[in-house]
């Protein structure tokens, strides 16, 4: 590559979050960074996009002043719209999302805003890879995940990514000595057993939150769960033709009364 | 079956949307009801769940009185989950979401609050089915779509779905003489290409509307979209195992230095 890449950063935990400024610091080393993220924690936003309300992006003040930042009003996916179509003057070679604070594996690829972000840079036609660390604290320690998020990124700026894929990347919450190497993984089957935490507003009316327990069916040791619980760094190529296609065949036999 | 089959019936458009009312009509005519659905639009809402604030539920009067219907403050995907463990006596048959007011195939299945309830429910074990007209207008007219929906329903309730999938069902905004049928498909190749209108606060600051045009880049003829434009009713079983299989094998030849 002739010019250094550029990188697009964004993220779904908000711009001022830890995880967010580690990643920054791995993308400086390998190419041009701008950083245009959701002005607020935007957790559990799935794929949303702003349909009914307006945009507004912020250019923030970096200390290191190498590198432009602008918060946006959006969720990840509007993030990646907006850097990409009205922020950035070219279009990037690489877009990253994270790192986010707490797992993204197995079924939580569906309701992540990390990953929502990665598929939209993907549904562009732009490498990308969101990166999640097990360890959902403020304070999670995001050191030892580094080499690995740089090695990663460096084989997808190289490598490129098959056509309509994008990286989920998922780092265990332990010491670099402990981590066994990196693990190209398929989406556990799993999902989570939904607890709602019945309570009474002090005027006697019921809400619930939404708490739940995960629970892993799948057995393989080719998934990204096992893979984890193993002390790997788990790898899903992600992709977003959510066509069953196996499941066609059966559809054909029916026989429909129109 | 025994029992008439229990239904639950969600959407995103919310629960005072004519789509809604239409789809519980028809799933009146062969099963038991129940609605829960968004208290106010939640279109755009891909598979955001609500983890940061509080849940609250509802109970709406019904005119005809022969349903029980629930209004929750939550996302489609949050319906579909306190439905399920909160309001229902008894595990659903099937799960229906819709009628959408607009279109939801192709790449706006990501993007889409009707499959996410849809989604949802299959990640539950429970087969379900989201239901869309290609026609946004509040005031769009349902009728032709009524028999397409009652039998692609019976045939779920009948035969089942295959392990890990849901339908996503696309009907075009035809007269009934003009729709040549139901075909199986798979998600056409699209995105939407972004404009943002780009506008001024009366402070003179910049702000965003979202908006764009839809481009398929798709020619196949097995396609939801080349069903649609040519007439017929397209069903696509879509999966949330999001892995991509297919490109697991170049991943594993790449080379980290970790």
């Amino acid at each position: 590559m002739k010019n250094r890449p550029l990188i697009l950063v964004t993220n779904d935990d908000g711009i001022t979050a830890p995880g967010i400024r580690t990643l920054v610091s791995i993308m400086k080393t390998i190419g041009d960074v701008v950083v245009v993220a959701p002005d607020r924690p935007q957790s559990g936003m799935g794929h949303a996009i702003t349909l009914d309300s307006t945009l507004h992006i912020e250019k923030i003040h970096v200390n290191e002043g190498d590198y432009d930042a602008y918060s946006c009003s959006g969720t990840p996916a509007d993030c990646v719209k907006i850097a990409v179509n009205e922020i950035l003057d070219r279009r990037p070679d690489l877009v990253v999302s994270g790192i986010n604070h707490g797992s993204n594996s197995s079924i939580n690829v569906i309701y992540s805003g990390t990953m929502s972000a990665a598929i939209e840079a993907g549904i562009e036609g732009i490498p990308a890879i969101g990166f999640s660390l097990l360890d959902y604290s403020w304070n999670a320690n995001f050191e030892h995940s580094k080499s690995y998020i740089k090695t990663i990124a460096e084989n997808v700026l190289n490598e490129g990514l098959t056509e309509g894929t994008v990286l989920n990347v998922n780092i265990p919450n332990l010491e670099k000595n402990n981590i066994q190497g990196i693990k190209i993984c398929r989406q556990a089957r799993a999902n989570w057993k939904e607890e709602f935490d019945k309570r009474k507003t002090p005027q006697g009316k019921d809400y619930y939150w939404l708490t739940g327990k995960f629970v892993n069916y799948d057995k393989g040791k080719d998934t990204d769960e096992w893979a984890l619980e193993n002390g790997y760094v788990s790898v899903v190529p992600v992709q977003f033709d959510l066509t069953a296609h196996h499941a066609i065949q059966h559809l054909n036999t029916w026989n429909f009364n129109e």
